[in-house]
């Protein structure tokens, strides 16, 4: 399976020029699977509700959501992406898996991060595992990295590979993932974006790119620079992720002592 | 509080040696807490059960529990160290942890790697924390750092620093506890041991050292080299540990999607 990385720098706001920009930055790809960072179409910094819920799109269509499922045909691959989504008044933040010839298959970002809180709605539903020309892609975004839990889940529902867009601030989720592959034995591609967005109040955040492809031993098998736009096809075979036995008397999920583990909603004694 | 690394060499079955060989390692240190390696005073590749059971001590002292809990007493110190450890017929993989005037409190490793599963018994309980001086202490042993329930449920039972005495011959886990820290908001110190040793039938398995502090927001604290004996004391303040906020609005233990998380016994679907 070949898969992309597609590092890009979305102006905020500006949809139909972030489209035109992935649109030319895969066309020479040939590739199964393209992954673009999360809020690709329509940019990251807007602390006012109403002007996302004017870039979001909903289930009947739209400039993102009809340019991903067009370019899925057209590269006879999936195409995941994230940007901004409406259901009836609520607005998510979304990371869309388009197939050729199906139905597009949309997570709800579970875990929002700082300011995302005070625009989008939490997820509502567990994160999906979906099946692609005899891989299964699991979907998380951003923020989620930060909890095991989402990482375990996808791997117990059988994810071969994590498909990750995000825009990431802080230096952490790069260098984690190694612990997010290893642990569960899955590939994970973590796709961020590059350059500078500001908050109307003049907060900056400065994304720090360096998307990778993990492997599920934990070797790093791509990585893209920290500040450039750049895609990168690697090839993987995500079907190697089904062997978790990590010595031939250690398998990563059976082994776990799950009887002697905490209702993961017990009383946190933190902050005693 | 002072925290002491202490990365030994044992001499496979030498008990009497490797502990007075930990004694002048940490005669001049002052410190709050000691710990050492995992299975410090027997060694670590013994494939027969009945050799390491006579290498084993029991609930009624031996010369690694009466070193350990006199340690503490002359040092003031907590001494936190691993042993094999005899309850009846089983036998198990222990971190003791030994306070000067208390009851020392075990933890029965609860997963087990490789050859180890032919020799211990599981443990049978899940890991303590224990108060001292102030801060909550967590227990676990080499091979649990693979599993995140295991940080996760120390953290969620309110560890602020973790004790992790390892025999680990894998380069991954001192990579990955970087992860961890941040994940749970804790400090982490995996103690390891340097030096070889040879299974019976000549496996040999060369331990790497590199034993460390991982700060609680992923700052590597202290970080001792790969091939020698070697020791540290590190400052730290346990209670950092306890502001789980990662940003003004993002809690690691409380932003957790609980309701979507799937009960960790749920069916592996990974070998379909």
């Amino acid at each position: 399976m070949r898969l992309a990385l597609v590092q890009t720098r979305p102006e905020l706001g500006k949809v139909d020029e972030n489209l035109a920009a992935m649109g030319e930055l895969v066309e020479s790809l040939e590739t199964d699977v393209l992954c673009f960072p999360e809020l690709c179409s329509s940019g990251y910094a807007i602390d006012d509700r109403n002007r996302f819920l004017d870039l979001a799109e909903d289930g009947g269509g739209g400039p993102a959501t009809n340019f991903f499922a067009e370019l899925a045909e057209r590269k006879d691959a999936a195409v995941v992406a994230g940007f901004p989504f409406r259901d009836g008044g609520r607005l998510f933040n979304v990371s869309g898996l388009f197939r050729p010839g199906e139905q597009p298959v949309l997570y709800r970002k579970l875990h929002l991060f700082a300011r995302e809180k005070d625009v989008f709605d939490p997820g509502d539903r567990p994160p999906p595992v979906v099946e692609f020309r005899g891989a299964r892609l699991g979907m998380m975004i951003c923020f989620d990295w930060v909890f095991p839990e989402v990482g375990r889940l996808l791997a117990l529902a059988g994810a071969d590979l994590i498909l990750h867009p995000s825009n990431l601030v802080t230096p952490y989720c790069q260098r984690a993932m190694f612990a997010r592959a290893v642990e569960n034995g899955v590939f994970i591609a973590t796709v961020n974006r590059v350059g500078g967005e500001s908050y109307p109040d003049g907060t900056h955040l400065e994304f720090t790119g360096g998307s990778q492809l993990m492997g599920h031993r934990g070797d790093l098998l791509q990585e893209l620079p920290p500040r450039e736009i750049a895609a990168a096809v690697v090839d993987l075979d995500p079907r190697a992720a089904r062997d978790k036995w990590l010595t031939p008397s250690n398998h990563l999920l059976k082994d776990r002592r799950v009887e002697f583990f905490p209702p993961l909603a017990r009383d946190i004694r933190n902050e005693d």
